[in-house]
């Protein structure tokens, strides 16, 4: 059976760091380009921009929002909502101007993937500083994403280097209420999630290291009680689920265990619990996936990097990995929908 | 002036691992030996067999527990306790006779500690499940010594890998406690500690970076107030008493700076924070030190490792440099004690 086509919208993020060129070398890709139907969100002047400093062009169409569907398969298709002059705006630092322009273009993308037009979302590096300079209210993109999508069951933030994938029973919260939050039902849910996650990738039987809450995951209680009494039996639960799943384990030794490949993903319990291992690990190479949503979205885990933009120097391995695993998500759900 | 030569206690660990063999090759090192006047605790048949497995043989002077002061630069002693038959054990296995051996050698040395009889001790790596059999009710070695040693003062555990050191504010607690335990004195206290623990080794004014508690630092408080409330002002505090401390930074990203020589120490908020970071860093590397009790403290980071003992290939450069750690430490402190 061939491959479903996924429909990919892009959208351009902060115009002033790396993503205009990241894109441009992206969009240079016809390899990649095949792969799916891509429609990009922006203004084609700071592609433009993009383009002569990645020196590369681009052969896509440009067209209304209301025309995206003659985006094919190699024929990626650009919607220029001219709402940004490249000529006004500093390269390598945050500006209102430039958070505007990349909010309005994640939240076009978002309401084409609402209204059952595009199968996955991608955007390039984001500006903390320029969003929150344009009035940006989100903590952070998954909350963004639920709320323009209207959707209120779980979802949550995944990562991926190389071939390790990380994710998270809690996130963007205080520390002080994660131990609080971690229920047996939200780290099973947390099991299922990832298990569906990395095999919505094509992996047929993921292994899942669980990590515990404590120090030495608690040494049998002795620093601590969630392992024994949450994490261990949502473990057992996963297990009797069929997953491949194992833990609660030490939070410090797991990752030396993960990236020696004994493993495919790490379940973490809090945010820095991954993080600290990913960012030592390498995460600038890596992938952000937004998962559980109506759509699957992707982003490089790099940021604008405002120190090296405009140079040509910018690695795009990190937006084209992204795109990949986005293709891959919307493929196989919409694989599994027709089944 | 000539440094002061400190009295360095051994205390023999585990003998089922690599413990006797490490040792062993310390004891080859006619030149370190010159740095202190050295005496052993454990049982010379033990030794024996860590010098056969590493091909090294260590002229060392038997001597009762009474007549350490015969110790000299580079004339260690060895206090023969004759309570463990290495032919009784088996080697790569936990045992209630190894655990105890190791107990009681630990424990001899800290009362030569308390009884002003040296200046340092320093153990060899102990296994948790044999310390456990063996009725040890201690959850780590700070508690154990602090409690040896009737010491009521504050005391910490300190990680040294290469030239980075890491040490912590609170540690081996539940992560639910830790929030609640972090207090801008007590912060400000292990900002001092960290700085004099540094200066102890020679560092004029080490550079610290301080982490926060909440991801990304908390995010201007959006995910936590920790940093607003408590930990920023005490970084406030430790740089108008003319410490070179920074922060809070976020927990993930410190590392990567850490990494690249722009600190001299990162302190942790807890356990895991510094323990992740440091395990992928190649810790096995590296020194455990207990600071802040009458005498200094030092091990090897790296554990038993049952796998590979009685090999002759177990790398002795942790537990070289954990006496060197020491020596320097114990070293300072009489030259400041004599100043």
């Amino acid at each position: 059976m061939a491959n479903p086509i996924p429909r990919i919208c892009i959208a351009m993020g902060d115009p002033a760091g790396i993503s205009p060129e990241v894109l441009a070398k992206l969009l240079a890709r016809s390899d990649l380009l095949k792969l799916a139907c891509v429609s990009v969100i922006g203004d084609r002047r700071v592609l433009a921009e993009g383009e002569t400093v990645a020196g590369v062009k681009s052969d896509i169409a440009v067209v209304a929002l209301a025309e995206i569907e003659q985006a094919k398969p190699g024929k990626p298709v650009f919607v220029d909502l001219r709402h940004l002059d490249p000529a006004t705006l500093r390269q390598g630092e945050a500006s209102a101007a430039g958070g505007g322009f990349a909010m309005r273009n994640f939240r076009e993308a978002l309401l084409l993937a609402k209204s059952g037009r595009v199968d996955g979302v991608l955007f390039t590096p984001l500006n903390k500083l320029a969003l929150k300079q344009a009035g940006n209210p989100y903590p952070d993109e998954i909350r963004w994403a639920a709320d323009v999508l209207e959707w209120k069951g779980p979802c949550s933030e995944y990562n991926r280097l190389d071939d390790l994938w990380n994710a998270r029973v809690t996130s963007h919260e205080p520390l002080r209420e994660v131990p609080g939050m971690l229920t047996r039902e939200r780290i099973l849910c947390a099991i299922d999630a990832t298990a569906a996650m990395l095999g919505a990738t094509g992996m047929a039987r993921p292994r899942i290291a669980v990590a515990g809450l404590n120090p030495h995951a608690g040494e049998g209680g002795v620093f601590g009680r969630e392992e024994i009494d949450i994490i261990g039996p949502a473990v057992e639960d996963g297990r009797r689920r069929g997953h491949a799943v194992e833990g609660p384990f030490p939070a410090d030794t797991i990752w030396i265990k993960a990236r020696r490949g004994d493993y495919d993903a790490v379940l973490s319990m809090y945010h820095d619990q991954g993080q600290i291992a990913l960012k030592l690990l390498g995460f600038e190479r890596g992938v952000t996936i937004l998962g559980g949503l109506p759509v699957p979205i992707a982003t490089p885990a790099h940021g604008t990097a405002y120190d090296i933009a405009g140079r040509g120097i910018a690695d795009p391995s990190a937006t084209i990995k992204a795109f990949e695993t986005l293709v891959a998500l919307a493929a196989m759900r919409l694989a599994l929908a027709a089944a």
